[in-house]
């Protein structure tokens, strides 16, 4: 691997002068490494590319964009507002006033505003791992206090158990990942619940994001959180373009609550944060949303099917309702996923011990990693 | 006017619930007011839209984008940094290398990422008034107490007062506009080393930002602290794509810095912050730099006709290095603005008491504003 400009490291004598904060020495920048391999199956990409048609209708509207770049954009994005709501409604069924709806640069800008309004120093968010290994990061960028409770063997989540969670900790931020990163899991609607109740009776309040960057690929019959904005205002429901629609170099990620919610993160959002480009790519996107909806079918086809798959051939995967499979275990997950890396499948370690976890891609992409699992494992 | 998606307040019996932060109670969102007016020189925009060729070669390269649109961006914008310090080194004759270089959505954003890193709570930031109005936005949305100086009524910085200053507040960022907005003054690096050398003397140290967001349309024979960083680890120098480029749509900020400097940015930035089609677009407007440029030298004669007929006229105008001008004095500085306004004019009350800035636009915007001015000041 050729070196990049991201593995440069600081010359020790200059950072010396720095006034670094504390909690920061040492730790290298988040993210999965970047490599240049044939099969990337690391995160959670839709391995789909925009069709021609898409890429035309993109390139037209921000050339459109473009003839008025000199300006600032619209700060409060209205009119995407408004298509987020749209596509919303006709995803899930349930109705969203624009304003009721919030977008950002993709769905971490979410969380560090949901944590810059409601978090912060002298507060504590919560969740219950294993889950999203961002989560931690937003805690800290924001100074928030971060602690997690756990998930069951199976990777649901006990109600009673997050209750108590809850009116221990008196949290003022309770994120949910709802289908779970990296496990897939959906939670019932009984257990956002439970969550949401035990939340409106922490003192001084507490907000609930169920982030559903997966929401799209969950299975028949697993509904969406959305379903409750309506009875819980300290509830917001996240979502990406990153992931059904294809968009993860786009980033947009946007969340639905209410009014009163979203009015909070307008006073901390950095002005002109949502670019006029970025408005513009995700609206001509969403206009393209039933051809994109379509490849999330056959997505969630692949994916039941490798599960069944992973199962038969003796793995253990996690029940999934996201475009990705938690599976193993292994006694050295690091040399099974080298072994897949030498074949040129890169998939991700992440979640407990033992388990590795593998993006959904195309018929092909997961034939590959098929074979090269059978290769690597032995079965 | 119509009422604004942005205008919506919240309904207060759905707030109650919520665990806004105290500091934030009652605060509206940032952001001066986007009217539909024929002249808009409110908010320091370049007033030349990209030309037609500009917008072909964007409109290409964001069509280049959207074919690999499904993938994460590049989450260290390689080429764009390549770009930048290529472009840095024409404008100002200094040769900076990519890894000295960062980027993000706006210099409001390269702004947080500097306060994550080295303020926060617990620590101190400082700056001298006037000036950006954004500053203390920043220092509030990353907790970090907020200290002002001041500048002197020429709106120049006084470095005996500088180093006093600092040595009193023990602040561990300084950040000094120059040319400084809503004034247009730009520091003599005189000035600028005795803030370094005041911030070296911090104990656990102190970073210096000169946030040259107007830097290009500095008059003939005004240097630019690029020329100091290679002899200042703690000094970094912002720039934005906003304002010379004609592209504060595009929302592309980014600064120089030592190596350390960029690293620690690396670490609280959160992971993809720049989108590919973002990337893209700044690459592509890179290109157009020279004819660009062209457009600069023509607002920066603009500008100093305009403060010439300024002072003919008897009023005050500052010195401006910037794309534009602060003048006044006024009585009654609000009623001006609202006599522009009625003529279509939009200027910014912002500055002392008494004073207005209006941004410098094309000849005939200049014309439309010089015309309603006689006619609302009676001169």
């Amino acid at each position: 691997m050729e070196p990049r400009l991201g593995d440069v490291t600081a010359a020790p004598d200059l950072s010396r002068a720095l006034p670094l904060r504390p909690e920061l020495a040492g730790l290298e920048p988040y993210g999965a490494p970047q490599l240049d391999v044939p099969v990337l199956l690391n995160v959670n990409e839709n391995p789909y590319a925009p069709s021609e048609e898409v890429v035309a209708d993109v390139a037209a509207a921000v050339a459109d964009a473009t003839r008025t770049l000199n300006r600032y954009p619209d700060r409060d994005f209205t009119a995407l507002r408004e298509d987020l709501a749209a596509y919303l409604e006709v995803e899930s069924g349930v109705h969203r006033a624009p304003e009721q709806v919030w977008a950002a640069n993709g769905s971490n800008e979410i969380m560090l505003h949901v944590l810059q309004a409601f978090g912060g120093p002298g507060r504590t968010a919560l969740s219950f791992a294993p889950t999203y290994s961002m989560y931690p990061e937003y805690a800290r960028d924001t100074s928030t206090t971060w602690v997690v409770g756990r998930r069951a063997e199976d990777f649901t989540l006990d109600p009673e158990h997050a209750r108590a969670t809850i009116a221990e900790h008196a949290p003022s931020v309770v994120l949910l990942a709802s289908p779970n990163n990296p496990t897939g899991t959906a939670l019932p609607l009984d257990t956002v619940r439970a969550v949401l109740d035990a939340a409106a009776q922490v003192p001084g309040g507490c907000v609930v994001v169920v982030d559903e960057a997966y929401g799209e690929f969950r299975r028949t019959g697993t509904p969406s959180a959305l379903e409750l904005l309506d009875a819980y205002p300290h509830l917001a429901v996240s979502r990406t373009m990153s992931k059904a629609f294809g968009l993860a170099g786009a980033r947009v990620g946007y969340l639905s609550a209410s009014r009163a919610f979203v009015d909070a993160l307008r006073v901390v959002r950095l002005p002109y944060h949502l670019s006029a480009v970025t408005q513009a790519v995700a609206r001509a996107a969403l206009r393209h949303a039933p051809e994109l909806m379509a490849q999330v079918g056959a997505l969630r086809a692949e994916r039941d099917e490798l599960v069944t798959w992973l199962r038969q051939r003796g793995y253990l995967a996690a029940d999934s309702d996201a475009n990705f499979v938690l599976f193993g275990t292994f006694d050295d997950r690091q040399a099974v996923w080298q072994g897949l890396l030498d074949r040129g499948v890169l998939v991700r370690v992440t979640g407990p011990e033992g388990w590795l976890r593998v993006s959904v891609g195309t018929p092909a992409e997961t034939s590959a990693f098929k074979d090269a699992l059978v290769e690597v494992a032995g079965r």
